[in-house]
Parts: C-alpha cells; sequence; structure tokens
C-alpha cells in the first residue's frame, strides 16, 4: 500500500472513529487531494503549495486591570525545521511554536483569532482557561476571524495548540505554544531569579503525514527558546538553533526555565547539564514545589517552572535524557560568562 | 519469518528468560498450538475458538466492619473493541476492563476466583494489598476456584490484573482493571465534589499476539467508564464509546474522575479540555495533592484521582494528549448541561 | 540501504546537527571504519575487537569530613546481557552499570578518570554536581587520566554517565551508573528500614549501533542490583540475573530501593508485586515526599528512593509495568523469608 493510499486510510479510519462530530471537516476533505510537492519529496497539502504568508506580530494589549485583548493568526508559513530543511508549517502567527502569551491570573482573556490560511479552518485551545471547548475552541473558517472570551483564573505554564480535527495533523504541523499565567501572589524563589527563559519542545515528522503522526518516530525532536518579555530570542523549533545560538547566563546567576513539552505525542525527561534544579514548580503551579531535581518529567502538554543555579563559566547543554531524541536535535545550551555576555566560547554539543 | 514462527520465538525466549519458575504453564504450550480463526483475520487461541462466555455479575459482600467478601471470575468473552471488530477478550467477569471494585481502607478482602476458562490457569494481582504474590497471587486452573485474604490498609486507585504468565498477554487480551481503597478520613475536597466517575485507559493490539504485544504499536487506545456505585454507566475499553455515549455533568458541578492506566505497556498524558484539574491525589493518595494541573503524567499502572470544575454548557473531550493515541481512538466526552440530562446535543471529537 | 551505510549516515546527521563542537571527535571517525566481529553477528567496533580488560575496583577514599577522592576507569570489557549473550560493553569500571558511588552532601569530590580504553576519549558527566560541563566532564583521551573536582550539595539518588559524542553512544554501549548523596539530614523514615538496595534499569540494543539505538526499540530491559556499602550484591545488567539470584528479605522488613532509571531511551514504570510504596523521595530528595504508591514513574535520568514493607514470605517481583520490557526482561525478584536467608524456595516470574 502507497503513502498517499496508508494516508487515506487513516483518514478514513479517524473519520469513523470520530464521526459523532457533525460538523464540516474540510481539512480531511481536501487532505485526500493533497499532490507531491517540491518539498524535499514530500507532500505538501495541495491548496498550500504556493502559500508562505510572512510572520504576523501577536497583539497582545491590556484592557483593564484585569482584562486583555489578545489577537492571533492561524497561517502558513515556511520555517526551517533543520539546516536546509524547510517545513510549510500550520503555525499561529508564522512561528512554530508560536508566540510566548503571558497574562496574569485572574485576567479575563478577549481572543481573536484571524484565519488567514486559505484552505482549511483552524481553532484556539488555551490549556490556561475554563471554556466550553464545543463552543470557545470553534472552528474559524478560512479568510473569516472568530473572537472568544474566558478567565484564566490558574497560574502555570500552559501549552496552547490548535483544535480542529484532526487535532494530531494541526498539532504536528506546527500549531502549538505556550501560555505562562502568572500566579498573583508570585513564586515563593522569585526574588532568588536572576534571568528567565521559555523553552519548549516539540517533534516534527514526515511532512503532513498522518500516518507518520500516528504509526512514526519523530525526524526531530526540537527546543525552541521564546521571549518572556520584548527580546531578541525567538526560534523556531529548529534542530541547532539553541546551539549555534546559546542562552545567556552569568556566573552565579539563578535561571528560570518555563519548560513547555508540546509534543504531539511523547513526553520528555529534561535536564540541565552540570546543575540540578533547585526548585520545580510542576505545570507552573506555585503549590507544586518540588527540590533537587535532576530531570523533570513532562507528559505531553505538561509544563514546569525549573529553576537553577550556574556556578562556574562554560557551556551547559539542556537535553531530554530519552537520547534518541538527543540524537534527532533535542539539544540546546545555556553559555555562562562572567558578565553574562557572548565570550564566542565554543558551545558543548551531545 | 512468518507470524507463527515468531510468535513461537518468542514464547521460547519468554520462557528461557523467566525460566526459573518451574510451575506447569499450561498457557504457553498450548498458545504455540493456537489456529487460525474467522476473528478478522487474527488468530484465536485454539481452545477459546467456540468459546464465548456470558458476563457475570461481580459479588461484594460486606460481612463486617472492615471485612468484605468478593468473588470474581476469570472468562472468556466476545466484546467489540472497536465498531465491528469483536475481540475474544480474556476478562475478569466478562468485561474488558474489569469490573470496579470499591472497599475501604482498612478492609480485610477474602477474595474469591472462579476460573471458568476452560483452557488456561489465571490469577489475581491487586495492587492494592499486602500480599505474598507467590501465594497469593496463584494461578487458579481451569474450572477451579481459588480464595485468598488479604489487607487493603493504604488508600487509593489501584490496577488490579491478571498475574499468570505470560503477564502481558493476560494483561493485553484484557484481564485488567481498578479498584479502589477509599480513604479513612476521606479527600480534603470531598465537600466539593458533585459527580464521580471512573476512567480507565487501556491498550489494544493483534489478537493474543505475544511478539505485537512486545515489540508493535498499539492498534487502538481507549478509554472506558466503570459506575462507582450501581449505575447504568459501564463500557468496555471500546472505540469511540465515551464519545457515543458521553458523561454527563451540569453547568457548575466539580467533577471527580478516579483515573487508571492499565496499559500493558503505554504512558498516559491524561487531559481533559476546557478546563484543568484543581485538585490532584497521585494514585489516589490524599496525601499527594497537587493542584491547578493540565495534565498528569500516568506510568502504566498508575492512577489518580483528578478533579476539575466545569463552569459552561458544552461538551468537554478528554484525551491522553499524546495525540497519536486519540488518532487511536483515545477520547472521551464529558456533556456538560444545564440540568445535568443529557440535551441530545452534539459531541466534540478530535 | 545496509546497515554500515545506515550507522555512517546517522554519524554524518549527528556530526553536522552538533557541529558547533569543533573538539576532536575521535569516536565517529573510528566508529565509521568498525568491522564485523564474531560477537553475535553484530559488529563490533573494530580498535576494541581483541580488548577485553578485567574489572577493575573503584577506588573511594574519604580525605576530610567534606572531601572525598573517587577514581575510576574508563574501560572495554565483555559483560553477559542475556544467557550466552556477551557485549563488548564501553564501561566504567568493568562493569554495566557501573559500580555505585556513595557520598554525602556537602561533599567535595576530587575525581580522576582513567581511561584505559585504548581507542576512544570518555569523560564523566555526574548529575549530582554543580559544574562546568566544557571544563568539567570535558574528555580525557586513550591511555589519559583527567582530574576534576566539583561540590555535591544537594541529596538524592542520580545517574552518571560518559558525556562524550555521541552521548547515546556512550551511555547505550553501557557507560551509566548511579551516585548517592545521602542527605544530611537523612530522610524521615530512616529510622524504620531495615534493608536498603539499590536498583538500576538500563536498555541494550543492537551492539553499538547508533541507528538502533537512535530508531530502534530495545532488544533487553534489564535490572541491576549493586551494593550499597560493601556486599555481595553486584550484578551487571543481565537478563535474568536478579531472577536467578533474587534480593533477600525477612517477614515484616521495611525495605528502600534506590532505583534510577538509566534509559539510555524509556521512562519506567517502576512497581514491587505484592506491596505498596509507603513512602517515596522523587529524585531521592527527601523534600519531595509521596506516600502509598503502587507505581513511580522514572524519566530517563530519573531516581527515586521507595519504601515498602514485605508482610508474608514469599517472592515478590519487581518490574517496570510497561510489560513489553518485562518480556524483554525487565524483571528481579525479592524474596522474602523467615529470617532473611535464602530457604531455596522458588522465585516467581513473570
Amino acid at each position: 500500500m502507497g503513502k498517499i493510499a496508508k494516508f487515506a486510510a487513516v483518514i478514513v479510519s479517524s473519520v469513523m472513529l470520530l464521526s459523532a462530530c457533525g460538523k464540516a471537516d474540510l481539512s480531511n476533505e481536501k487532505a485526500v487531494k493533497a499532490e507531491a510537492s517540491k518539498n524535499a519529496g514530500s507532500t505538501v497539502f495541495g491548496p498550500h503549495e504556493h502559500v508562505n504568508q510572512k510572520p504576523t506580530p501577536v497583539k497582545i494589549n491590556r484592557i483593564g486591570e484585569h482584562e486583555v485583548n489578545i489577537e492571533m493568526t492561524s497561517q502558513i508559513t515556511d520555517i526551517e525545521i533543520s539546516k536546509g530543511d524547510m517545513y510549510k508549517a500550520w503555525t499561529f502567527n508564522g512561528e512554530a511554536p508560536g508566540p510566548v502569551i503571558v497574562v496574569n491570573q485572574g485576567d479575563k482573556i478577549n481572543f481573536t483569532l484571524k484565519n488567514i490560511d486559505p484552505a482549511i479552518p483552524h481553532s484556539m485551545d488555551f490549556h490556561a482557561v475554563h471554556a466550553s471547548p464545543s463552543e470557545d475552541f470553534a472552528n474559524v473558517m478560512p479568510d473569516h476571524t472568530g473572537t472568544f472570551s474566558y478567565p484564566a483564573d490558574n497560574p502555570g505554564v500552559f501549552m496552547y495548540h490548535c483544535g480542529t480535527k484532526p487535532v494530531l495533523s494541526h498539532i504536528a504541523n506546527g500549531m502549538h505554544g505556550t501560555i505562562i499565567v502568572k500566579p498573583t501572589s508570585g513564586y515563593p524563589t522569585d526574588s532568588e531569579v536572576d534571568r528567565e527563559y521559555v523553552i519548549v519542545q516539540n517533534e516534527w515528522y514526515k511532512y503532513n503525514d498522518l500516518e507518520d503522526f500516528t504509526n512514526g518516530t519523530p525526524k526531530y525532536v526540537v527546543f525552541s527558546a521564546k521571549a518572556l518579555k520584548d527580546g531578541d530570542i525567538n526560534t523556531n523549533g529548529t534542530v541547532g538553533a539553541l546551539v549555534d545560538k546559546p542562552l545567556l547566563a552569568k556566573v552565579g546567576d539563578k535561571v528560570r526555565f518555563y519548560v513547555m513539552n508540546v509534543g504531539p505525542n511523547e513526553v520528555s525527561s529534561f535536564h540541565v547539564v552540570g546543575t540540578m534544579f533547585d526548585d520545580v514548580y510542576l505545570d507552573g503551579n506555585p503549590f507544586n514545589h518540588m527540590k533537587g531535581m535532576q530531570t523533570i518529567m513532562l507528559p505531553a502538554s505538561g509544563g514546569a517552572v525549573v529553576e537553577f543555579t550556574v556556578t562556574k563559566e562554560g557551556s551547559y547543554p539542556f537535553v531530554t535524557h530519552q537520547f534518541n531524541h538527543v540524537t534527532k536535535g533535542a539539544a540546546g545550551a545555556l553559555k555562562v560568562t562572567k558578565d553574562g555576555h557572548d565570550d564566542g566560547s565554543e558551545v558543548m554539543s551531545h
């Protein structure tokens, strides 16, 4: 059975299994018509073939002490997932993972999704909010805009992702990211922290191949870093991105990582070489406090705040200690220098 | 090497590896003789070919303040694991997963296993008890009855399963379930909870194929729901069962799930869409309290009590966020209505 | 594409991905030249073909109240990973897993690595210490000795492993082990514990096959036991080792396991049959206290202290409840007798 045939078979099976949903399912219908493209021998979704939309900045506007407007796009954008390997990603705002969203515990979020993908519907499922999924995470059709409101009552490090069927395809093609809800009373260790970074782990598979998403193993497993506030750190999930351009800290710093594993399929064993996590808050909730951990277990769509101290100059790799994934790209580096600036020294790799 | 040959090879290897056990191992001897059946092209264990035993109600009789008699059967029963896909399951009481058992912390359990499987021995390994495995979890021969006594001293949500060699085959063929030991002093959040459900995750593989159980990937990953007390909720581990017939709650309810991942092989990243877990008790022990989690990591044979609030009408899917497993069936739904009764609305699926 | 070709391709890819490291990478260059050997049809790394170095005792000398000298070797030693299946392991001190190291919280470790492997560099990455990875975990060339100093400030059960590229090959070929840092103020349950064992889980793959390490499934998953102090318990990661020669306890004992999952790729769902873990300290830190757990989830490179009570004579298997791994060897046994001595009774297996 050829690749296309298998793909179709899985789609059919998926439709059958989940047929309780009577909504029009454009993504499936069109996916079956997908044709081969020039993308490294893989299959680009037909209607996306010549689409490559420029990244769109996310808009976050606080309009009240406890209310914030957020506007994002769903769009099709080429990103480099490994050197020379382009992927016509399904994205939020042209990034994969998408931009980091930061709100405060107790905020009401007024969310607007502009779906500028010309071909298929998308949607937004924030793990951070209380919502009615069938209403508030509903599909937004191509060239349409949807608006939704919901509260973010619980602090933590949460995943967001497109929730349109087949969800696996939407996540695996790039529609995932992190939303941080800052706790009203902070973390017990807030005053000790010198630097903060957001680190996301995700997998890449064969292009838009639901069969491979479902039964294959990842082609790449990668880390990306995202600015917590405005800043110049903003990588896509590209193999080697955080080795080529390591994160920075200075000797003695207590560093906080907001870590998120968006999957879609694999769990993560997150570890920073040369140190250990003095403080861990599972899913980013201050109540879930652990200490002195070498490695944290992240489920698919699990988050954490991890804090560690770097005591000497040098290069500190971070990995998922499921080392087959390191061979597939899951390594980044934190470079520690006297003054916190890059001294041009080599970066250690695995 | 054909399928049967591979199967035999693995059996031999299994016997070699575990040869310290000198007990008669009928299951292996007979398994090698297994012949092809009409079951969807797969291989039904020969002596079971024409066996299909009607489900047997579990008997639970409290005979003292701290003592309870439990009688279960091990039996061969056809169950539907996906629409039109029947599986001649090895079961407890004709269900897979088996019936939920509920006892109180401090109970002595007097357990009777009636093995009405005509062909092979079975046994019972309760994770909830202190026992001598080699004595108290011993094999009961075909058409025999075994009785055992042990204390359930620790509160929690525990797996039970057949412990007869090869254990992987007995679990993967359907012999698994959940026993809940209610804590003497309850959970801190008992007074807040409006509804309780028991949710079990399990995998299905090629029929009775130890090679596939060992080296394959799941054909289906499924959720089932079981009544905590008497009730009409009682599904087998069937793809779509909890989408076709969703669980129910009313707006504002705090819902408690007793969750159990019986595997046999995969871990679970359990998540409910549209809400988060206000309170989590890992393995169901009140001491292991976490808060505000989006997703819980369940090892194979890990349990949890998770509690969450549903604030709006609508359909709330639950999944393992290892999304390749969702494509294979691991999705259910909780329907939230004004009054907690089914209003006939559509169920959201993934 | 044949095996060697695939192997080379992966190496090249690995080098490309991680090319930020400019250090000489002897292991890769030579690995490509690897030739077939007589080792069960697999490929022994060429320069190691006739090397089989006798195990070397680890040297641990306390030289001050808070300072300890540790000397280990990296060496090539044949070990039996299953009955009749020899593996020319890359090891610390001729064992795989390597010897258990025990220090006290607050110790300064002066570490010496004698690399007596004639062919390739090795190194030591202790998860227990604060160090500069690029300096303190640096490569030691063949026939050279390296010395390093770092503090072990945090209590727990930590992994150590060779950190030389490709790290996956060095770990998968056998270079891993456990270092325990005893907490200054002990564990709350110290006075209750009667016996202590160190249990390590690791996987074995096709011999020195980075392609199989990266994309394959384990050939074996195994447990080994290591003496905490001087003692006669010291197995390699051999299928059946702890069934053939079970651990011992007497009726009523509270037993403590220091558990470590070194991977390199798989997570573990560690469980002891017939009992449950009264007390669990995740990663071995007294702060991370859980109670009443049936199974603990260990990430790759995750540790734990687990304590349980055995109330009756008999044989108590322990497993990872990811049961496909049990079929591949991940089972051991604790034999409980009246007096704690082996009574020659049968051991239960799975």
